[in-house]
C-alpha cells in the first residue's frame, strides 16, 4: 500500500483552461496587455474547475521548529528566537500577523518542536514531535517517525484549511538555522556546489558565512549517498517544519486547493514535495525571487515565476502574503472586465 | 513672473526619513528583510511628515485623448477606440473600473479632446481642449494654449484629489497611438536612437514595428533642435493627457500630495515633468516595468526602481492599481509590527 504523500492530486481542468483563456482574449484590452495575471487567472479557474476563479478566503499556516545544526554557529541568532517569534506571532506583532490581518485571512500556529520548550501560547498548537532536530552534521535531522509526523501535521492543517473554505493555501516558517537546512536540501537535490547556494541567511558576516559554507559543505559529503531519494534527504537534512510545509503541499494539492509559494526554505519544501510526488508542480504558485542565491536555483528548478522582487529575506510566509493582492486582482480582472461585445468598443481593438 | 509648474514642491522632511529607518531596525524582523518596502515605508513618513504613513486613501484620474499622429498608420487600433474606451471606463467594464472599485478608490475621467467626439458620458468631464492633437510629423501636436490647458487640466485633477482626502495621487491615460508620443518624447529628452526606443504598443505586426519606427524617426528629425526644452519638446511632440499627467505630477509634488506613476506612456510624463520641475523627482514612485524597450529607458534616467514586472502594457493607470497593496503593506507594517523590546524578542535577533 502506497503511502498517502504518493496518491494523486486532483486532476486539473484543461478544458477550463482553454475557456478561460479565450474569454481572456475577448476582455476590453489589448490581447495579452495583462502580461502575467492572464495566465493566472487561466490556471486558477483550470485548477477551481469553475469559470470564475476566485481567491477571496485565504489560509495562512506557520509552522514553527528548531534545529539541531543552530549550534553549530551558522546562524546570527540564539535558538530562543524561534519560540519569542511564535510568541510575537500569536500576539499580532510580527509582520505575517499584520499582513493576514489585513487579508482577513485565519492565521495558524503550528509549533512542531522547539529547542528551547515554551509555556503554551494562547492559539498555538503544540505540537512536541521532537526538541527541535538532531544536528544534520554527523546524523539525521529526524528519525522516520518525526518526518513522518511532520509531514501529518502538514496535511492536517491543510485539511483545517479546507474545512475553512480556503480558496488559497499559505504555508510559512520559522525556525532559527533553517536556511542551512534549505541550503543543505538544495545542494543535494540539485546536485550544486554549496559554495553557489549558500547565502548571509538573517544576518551573517563574511566570515560567518566562511563558516556556514564549510559546515554545509560536510553535510553534503555525509549524506550525498541518498539523495537520489527526497524522502529520506528530507528526513537526513530537511527540519521538522519544513516536512510539515512539504506534507502541505502535497495535501492541497489532493485535495485541490492552489497552493502559493513563500521564500527560500518554502521553496525547498516545494521542491521536496515535487520529488516525492511530481502531481504537486500543477497547484504551486509563488510569490517572490529573494535575495539567497539558492532561493534562485531552486526556482529555477521548479520552473517557477515568481511574481515580485522586491529583496525580501524574512520567511514567515511574508512574501507569500505580499503577493495575494496580485492573485486576487488577476481573479476580479478575469471576471468582472466586460467583453468587447458587451463594451460595443471595435472590433479590431483586440 | 514664473510659471505655476515652476513653484517649489512641498519640502521632504529628512528629521521623519532618519526616524523612520530607525524604527525599521527595531521592528521584530532581521534588519534589512523586508527589502525594499522598509525604505518605501520610510520615505513616505519623510513625505507625508508623518511618523506613521498611510495611504489608505487613493485618487485615480484617467485623462483621455487622441493624437494626430495616429492618422500615420502607427497604431493597431483606430481613433475611435478612444472614446469608446472612455465610456467603457465609465460604465465599470474596464480594467482599471475593476481595480478601482477594489481599492475603494474614486475613478475620476477627463476627456481633453477627442478626434471624434463622444456625446457627453455620465461623470466624464468633457474639456474639449482640442478634437485631439495634430499630427506632429511635420508640425508640433498642440499650441502653446492647448498645453497650458492640458497642463492645468491635471493640476485641477489634483485639487480634486485633495480636496477629497487623497493620500496618493495615481494618474493614467487612454489615447490610441500614444506610444508613439512616448517614444519621441524619449528619444529625444534621452537623446537616444529611436530604433532603441520602439516597441509593439498595444499589438503591432513586424511590418506595423518597422513603419512605426521610421515615421517617428522622421519625427525626431523634425523636432530634434528643440530638445533641449522640456516643455516644448512637450508641446510638440507629447499629447493633451501626456501634459496633464506631467502637470498633475508636478502639482501633486506642490501639493505635498506623493505619485505612483503608471507605465510606458506615464513615465514619459514623468519624465517631462521632473525635467520642467526637478523638485517632483523626490515625490514619484514607480509601480512597474513594462514590455515596451522605451519605458525601461526612461525608468532608467529617472533612477526609479519599480515595484512589479508583469509584462503589463495595458496602461489606464492599471500597474499602478496593481502595486498600491505593496505601498499599503508598506505602511502598515511600519505602523502595526511590534519592536524588540516591545515583544521581548532576543536583543541579538537584530
Amino acid at each position: 500500500m502506497s503511502a498517502w504523500w504518493q496518491h494523486p492530486a486532483q486532476p486539473v481542468d484543461r478544458g477550463r483552461l482553454a475557456q478561460a483563456l479565450a474569454r481572456e482574449a475577448q476582455l476590453t484590452k489589448p490581447a495579452g496587455s495583462l502580461g502575467r495575471l492572464e495566465q493566472i487567472a487561466a490556471t486558477l479557474a483550470s485548477l477551481q474547475r469553475r469559470a470564475a476563479p476566485r481567491l477571496e478566503r485565504i489560509w495562512i499556516s506557520i509552522f514553527a521548529a528548531d534545529h539541531g545544526i543552530a549550534t553549530e554557529g551558522v546562524s546570527a541568532f540564539p535558538q530562543e528566537v524561534t519560540g519569542q517569534m511564535l510568541a510575537n506571532f500569536a500576539r499580532g506583532g510580527a509582520a505575517i500577523s499584520v499582513l493576514a490581518r489585513h487579508l482577513n485571512a485565519p492565521l495558524e500556529l503550528v509549533d512542531l518542536g522547539l529547542a528551547h520548550a515554551v509555556a503554551p501560547l494562547p492559539g498555538v498548537r503544540h505540537l512536541g514531535i521532537a526538541a527541535g532536530t538532531e544536528s544534520f552534521l554527523h546524523g539525521a535531522a529526524m528519525t522516520a517517525a518525526q518526518c513522518d509526523a511532520a509531514l501529518s501535521a502538514g496535511q492536517e492543517a491543510v485539511q483545517r484549511a479546507v474545512e475553512d473554505g480556503a480558496e488559497l493555501f499559505i504555508g510559512g516558517e520559522m525556525g532559527i538555522g533553517n536556511t542551512s537546512s534549505a541550503c543543505a536540501l538544495s545542494a543535494l537535490l540539485l546536485d550544486q556546489p554549496v559554495s553557489e547556494l549558500v547565502g548571509l541567511g538573517t544576518g551573517l558576516t563574511a566570515l560567518g558565512l566562511r563558516h556556514k559554507t564549510r559546515v554545509i559543505e560536510r553535510v553534503v559529503a555525509h549524506h550525498r549517498p541518498h539523495a537520489n531519494d527526497a524522502l529520506e534527504t528530507l528526513r537526513r537534512v530537511g527540519g521538522l517544519e519544513v516536512a510539515a510545509l512539504a506534507g502541505a503541499y502535497i495535501a492541497a494539492a489532493q485535495k485541490g486547493l492552489p497552493v502559493l509559494v513563500d521564500g527560500y526554505i518554502s521553496t525547498a519544501a516545494a521542491l521536496c514535495a515535487v520529488r516525492m510526488n511530481a502531481d504537486v508542480h500543477s497547484w504551486l504558485f509563488y510569490s517572490h525571487r529573494g535575495a539567497e542565491p539558492g532561493h534562485r536555483l531552486l526556482l529555477q528548478a521548479l520552473d517557477a515565476e515568481p511574481l515580485l522582487a522586491l529583496d525580501l529575506r524574512l520567511g514567515e510566509a511574508s512574501g507569500a502574503a505580499l503577493a495575494v493582492p496580485l492573485l486576487q486582482a488577476a481573479c476580479r480582472l478575469h471576471n468582472e472586465m466586460a467583453t468587447f461585445a458587451e463594451a460595443a468598443v471595435s472590433g479590431s481593438f483586440k
